[in-house]
């Protein structure tokens, strides 16, 4: 099979919203009236960002589930997506298991393919995503203002402890590790509530490479400052389980330092709050208050009694760490 | 230097085009009145597309041209792009020269670079762009009808000649070479001739893969055949550097299956050569008569006798052949 027979094979089907879509030199969009498009670029490694040996329709789901977040941090409505694909060889049921994946997310979500390229290379995929935002509407990182609420969406740090787990350095019973794994392997690209957020909330990111990182870019775009508080934590909303090996300083690390858990942080005045529960049921996602932005500058993390905590966290950086060794 | 370091650093400037660049989730792009978007997206691979000691300025370059060849085959203006790219390590001399190289491209054609990703791995560089065209105006590969004329702009076969002779298959002289290598490393995409030809030609396509095979695209999808005459071969219109040692069927294979040269192949009524001429004129780029569209299906290269050459063509296929060993 060639290169040509495998974009005909596994990566064309009609589109119902491109002019044009895979076959010619470009594909061709037309926006619709009063939108702008919102365009986001991620690219997945092999070893860096999957093991080796991921299930190829995890894959293909998670491929377009990272850059659909990105569309979801925005507020923005999922139009369209190119992919561009480096494989080491013509392995027909990886490309059968991996574009079943990427179709079933794509139409979840109701997204056409409408370009891209195939060649042969270590394995690379890279997908760039088209969203529509009504003119003005998009949520964007630099809204944050002193007095508003930071909320994060679903839960955090559990994408973490499943890497933590599959590389042995901490042990998990195969029901938890199943469901932490499941969610650093099929994250929940939150596409409808980041939609419900339009005009509810001041500011939003999603959640790729940590709290602690993640709420930083907001900041310094907002040019604010923020406590979290860690209440939340010891409640047991921050991990979908409830690990008792695990002690409090373990969870911090994994919530406020975790990545890849694409969960939305976002902001919203404190009158807001009825609006913000409104759009978490209308799109239903939970969501959690966790902390304040602050006039004053820098990131603060308070214990119980609302003192900081004086220890040191990290964001992941593609260059300095490697998370799946 | 981390990961936003070096956007930073390297791959953020101002954008004049985009309503919002590099830096938040999404980039966002608004269209103009009456236009549809054209996007197309390659990927680049080392070993597959480069050799690894290729200038990274040159490589810089490159990376973008071929995108604003897409581009220029459907006679689109160029807009913006985002770069994803994979970096086995942090070689800020390679990143320095590297990304002069793509803005120098960049504002060669008033481009913004409007986002983006990177991350540590093999060397991969993948460019998503995106241009406009009035409404209706674009050119497809659908277009050509029987009696039609078949034009390819600059020359062919260079880029191959180039790599044969960096691969020690045949030897060419230190000037001869010179100049082939800067065809392959540097294409000059023909972006002010797809623009010229909107309203003028019937279908075009660029030359990635080569004559015979990027024909076939255009004949497949236009439900015609094709007659290639050689004449202009002989006649010294092929290659840059007519080379001596080279006889007419080594020049042939060059010219129909040399891939890399970036060039348009375009089709248009023969009641509109004088437009075709003044299209090529206003955009200081040579065109080459080669051929005629034909009812008749298949695609047949002709001797100087008008008899077909009966001998096998092949296209270049990224799984079949590594053109970078």
């Amino acid at each position: 099979m060639g290169e040509f027979d495998l974009i005909s094979k596994y990566f064309t089907k009609p589109s119902s919203r491109a002019l044009l879509g895979v076959g010619d030199d470009c594909a061709m969009l037309e926006s619709s009236q009063g939108t702008v498009q919102c365009i986001s670029s991620d690219m997945l490694v092999e070893g860096r960002h999957f093991f080796a040996n991921v299930d190829p329709f995890r894959l293909g789901q998670k491929a377009l589930a990272v850059n659909l977040s990105d569309l979801a941090a925005c507020g923005a409505t999922p139009k369209a997506f190119t992919l561009a694909l480096a494989l080491p060889s013509m392995d027909e049921p990886w490309l059968q298991a991996f574009s079943s994946g990427l179709w079933q997310m794509a139409q979840e979500h109701s997204m056409d393919l409408i370009g891209g390229d195939t060649t042969q290379g270590p394995l690379c995929i890279c997908i760039t995503i088209f969203g529509e935002v009504p003119r003005g509407q998009a949520i964007l990182r630099g809204g944050a203002r002193a007095g508003d609420d930071i909320y994060v969406s679903g839960t955090l740090g559990d994408a973490k402890l499943a890497l933590e787990a599959l590389l042995g350095r901490i042990h998990l019973g195969a029901d938890a590790l199943e469901r932490v794994r499941t969610r650093l392997e099929l994250p929940t690209p939150r596409v409808h509530l980041g939609q419900a957020l339009r005009g509810v909330a001041s500011s939003c990111i999603d959640l790729s490479d940590g709290l602690f990182g993640d709420l930083g870019h907001v900041l310094r775009q907002s040019g604010m400052g923020a406590e979290i508080s860690t209440d939340w934590i010891r409640q047991g909303l921050a991990l979908t389980e409830d690990v008792a090996a695990l002690d409090f300083e373990a969870k911090l690390d994994l919530v406020m330092c975790g990545g890849d858990d694409y969960e939305l942080l976002f902001t919203a005045p404190a009158r807001a709050r009825e609006l913000v529960s409104e759009a978490a049921a209308r799109s239903q996602t939970g969501v959690t208050r966790v902390g304040q932005i602050t006039q004053e500058l820098g990131l603060r993390v308070l214990d119980r009694q609302g003192r900081v905590i004086d220890r040191p966290f990290s964001s992941f950086d593609h260059f300095s760490q490697a998370h799946h060794p």
